[in-house]
């Protein structure tokens, strides 16, 4: 909890960090959605001058959502700005963290609203949420005849949801405890001070990193033949692992190998941890390998493209190049959760529909743009289960395990599992209530797997890799929306304030 | 372990329990597993009778498959029966379990494939394996035209099945402490020594109330109207919680909802802990819902069978008290594990498709004839996730957890949660497995489901509840039944014995 005592509050006698659960200061709150809401702003700016240097009309709609979104943000900052301290209380950080994705996500769909060809607000919230949470799924079909400003704003929106996330994975689930992710207390989140020494500082060098990676990945996209304007958007929607694209055919739309080999490089680069990537810069050496979870990551990515691969081979006929290919593309797209398509992986036969079913699960690594479950978590459970076998075998052996030099208590394996068991429940539970708006099974489950694991396009025919979401019914959307966010707060965020007690 | 240590062995020194992890003595083994293969003998006398009786040839399959199964056994049993001590020592509790179950689905597949139309030995121990643990899923068709002795025999398998799983969670299981079952170690699997003092003694009041609730289900049918064949032979699938049936329809042949009601309550009864029967006789008073996982069950029952039937009036326009009919009978039948049907409720539209996906999951009581997750495994789950998000809140307080006047110690806990894991790890796998001979998606996720929860149908057109299994890759018919035995003994037997250093 460094960051969050060590720095003075403008209060004179700043809070110390009570974790007995004293009241939520509504103001606190407050202050953070304002300055989150702030830097939403100043993202409606491009997008604007997009639409402006086409000469496309709809730059009034950022403009207006920008005054809007300024706004209030401004307002809401001014009136708490006196009540913030860096000391932020246990309670208030699950209540800042809900209600930052909340109102973000709500502001973010204004622009949806009033463009050209308005969508209804299910539809932009639906829309904006998928974006922030780097999810992917999208309800706009055309998209190769839409404006310049609003494609760049679903990207800007993926973009800025994957930094989000870094930053919330990094600092505020360690401090929260939820999930298992004490097991990542950095020096940002826990007591020690190791390499760096303030959150804001951290955060500065992880936005460096973020910006950098991009800007790589534009630069290798447009020197191997995109358009400037697609690189951009596409470069901003590979680091995020968003997968929304400029092109309704998604990445099929790009024909040059090399374009996919590049994409499959930077969609992995936006599944590692970001802190790698500051670690390796400081320390002067590439080391991508030295953590458990990089490793865990690489071999399962690799035997599921391999799997996949030798599949298409044998029942497909395909050439072995063009096989690989296609599994590495589509295969890594799904496991680190970008979710563009290559080709439409649906028709590969049911095992391959099977497969990347269970893909949607894994997910990439904690503290990357990623989504799912996470490499940590399949590792800690297959440990914890390894032990466990061991112990009925053994009862009186006393088996220890160990993860990324850290202990792995009792204590973070039951949250490990009381995430997977409430993952699981939540599958099911929202997977009837789809099915209640009418839809089919495989569209049902695997739209609430793909929301929840912010993957993006599910199975079937109406949201397979070649379709959209425009077609499902409103009240799935609202669902769904509810269940991506749900996901991306790794559901206990979210849990804790539903409790009735947290308020009391 | 009391039963296991204070009766003396046929050896005059005999050996204490060794938890520590001795040699597995091969002649204990096969000690066991000659004498249920002895059992197995005596159960097909009653078919030969019946075969015998109308007068069919069929007589002489069951003469030969007791003589061959008879001589062998009792080989086994007079080669080993020096070696035999009740003093079990753990890891031979693991190999007696799986040894047995092997042993004995493989010589309750021999009638099968010598029968007038021969089965081929993977359909042969896919019916075998289905019978005994009583999923009642079958490659059968034309029931209603089969000899009397052979739908004896399906009966009989399931019936001494569900015996057999009663005995195996009360007294093997809670010894092996596998998937939290230690919190059900009894007077017979325990040191303690409240209401019956050996396990002998223990398994003989269990078959006292297992063959009186048969024989009142039985008498129920009869005088219901159902044929005296028909009600012996579903009075034994009903109470095992199997669902094997006599006719090609399932139950949906008989037209009395009297009779469908009397099943309702039978195949309740054959999921509550057959322990509650036996306390209820020693105390002489009725008293149903003394524990927290009989209420359970009652209360996830009745929402789930409300839940279906206002689904029945609300979107199928049903007569409520048909609605109620339907929805009782079916959604009883799958949450009980029996699997009868008495309408094809794959087609009550999408939510009650994937409803009853989700019930297929939920399983009855410990201790009953019953698969499935289990109650007390929901229970438990639900309870530590309750726990878990307090301690979020409260990081400082303690929370302690009781179930059936237990504590449920955080060992506890971490099996149910294993077992929770390895039961989602196992869909997903073995989905893909079955998935990869061809079938589509719903058929394949929901066999894996219904053979691992030995539930019988699935969804689909193929096994839904108007199909069979009989048009399945027969690959695919390999896996499902692998996966009904990892399922019936709770993964973790199987799995500890596949362990390499187990044997080391």
């Amino acid at each position: 909890m460094r960051t969050f005592n060590n720095m003075a509050g403008k209060r004179g006698a700043a809070h110390r960090v009570d974790k007995g659960g004293a009241a939520v200061d509504p103001y606190r709150v407050m202050f953070v959605v304002g300055a989150l809401m702030l830097v939403l702003t100043v993202l409606m700016v491009p997008p604007m001058l997009a639409d402006l240097v086409v000469a496309n009309p709809d730059w009034q709609v950022f403009a207006g959502s920008a005054l809007l979104t300024g706004f209030i943000g401004a307002m809401m900052v001014l009136i708490s700005r006196d009540a913030w301290s860096e000391r932020v209380r246990l309670k208030e950080g699950f209540v800042i963290t809900v209600a930052s994705w909340l109102a973000v996500s709500l502001f973010a769909a204004v622009p949806y609203m009033f463009m050209a060809k308005p969508l209804s607000f299910i539809n932009a919230w639906f829309e904006a949420v998928s974006g922030l949470t780097t999810t992917g799924a999208t309800v706009l079909t055309g998209l190769d005849g839409l404006p310049e400003g609003l494609l760049l704003w679903r990207s800007l929106t993926q973009w800025i949801g994957g930094l989000g996330i870094v930053v919330m994975a990094l600092i505020m689930l360690p401090f929260l405890k939820v999930g298992g992710m004490q097991l990542f207390q950095t020096e940002s989140s826990d007591r020690s001070d190791k390499i760096l020494p303030h959150a804001r500082q951290f955060i500065a060098y992880l936005a460096f990193v973020y910006v950098l990676l991009t800007a790589l990945c534009a630069l290798a996209y447009r020197l191997a033949g995109m358009r400037m304007f697609d690189a951009v958007n596409h470069a901003m929607t590979t680091l995020s692992s968003g997968g929304f694209s400029t092109h309704d055919a998604s990445f099929a739309y790009f024909t040059s190998p090399l374009l996919h080999w590049l994409a499959v490089a930077f969609m992995i680069s936006g599944a590692l941890p970001l802190v790698i990537y500051v670690r390796m810069i400081r320390e002067r050496k590439l080391s991508f390998f030295g953590s458990e979870q990089v490793r865990g990551f690489f071999l399962l990515l690799l035997a599921s493209v391999m799997v996949i691969a030798l599949w298409l081979v044998w029942q497909k006929g395909m050439a072995p190049h063009r096989a690989l290919l296609l599994a590495a593309f589509n295969v890594t797209s799904v496991i680190t959760t970008t979710g563009y398509a290559s080709a439409d992986y649906s028709g590969w036969g049911m095992f391959s529909a099977m497969a990347f079913f269970v893909f949607m699960f894994f997910g990439g690594c904690t503290g990357s743009t990623a989504g799912g479950m996470k490499i940590f978590r399949i590792q800690v459970m297959m440990m914890s289960i390894g032990a466990y076998v061991k112990r009925l075998m053994m009862p009186h052996r006393v088996v220890s395990m160990a993860y990324e030099n850290r202990t792995v208590t009792q204590d973070i394996a039951m949250a490990v599992f009381a995430y997977v068991s409430v993952l699981f429940m939540t599958v099911g539970l929202f997977g009837m209530l789809v099915a209640m708006t009418g839809v089919d099974l495989v569209t049902a489950l695997s739209a609430v797997v793909t929301s929840v694991t912010n993957v993006g396009p599910g199975l079937g025919e109406m949201i397979g890799p070649a379709g959209t979401f425009a077609a499902m019914p409103d009240a799935a959307k609202m669902l769904l929306s509810f269940v991506m966010l749900l996901g991306r707060l790794e559901f206990f965020t979210v849990l804790v304030v539903l409790q009735p007690s947290f308020w009391r």
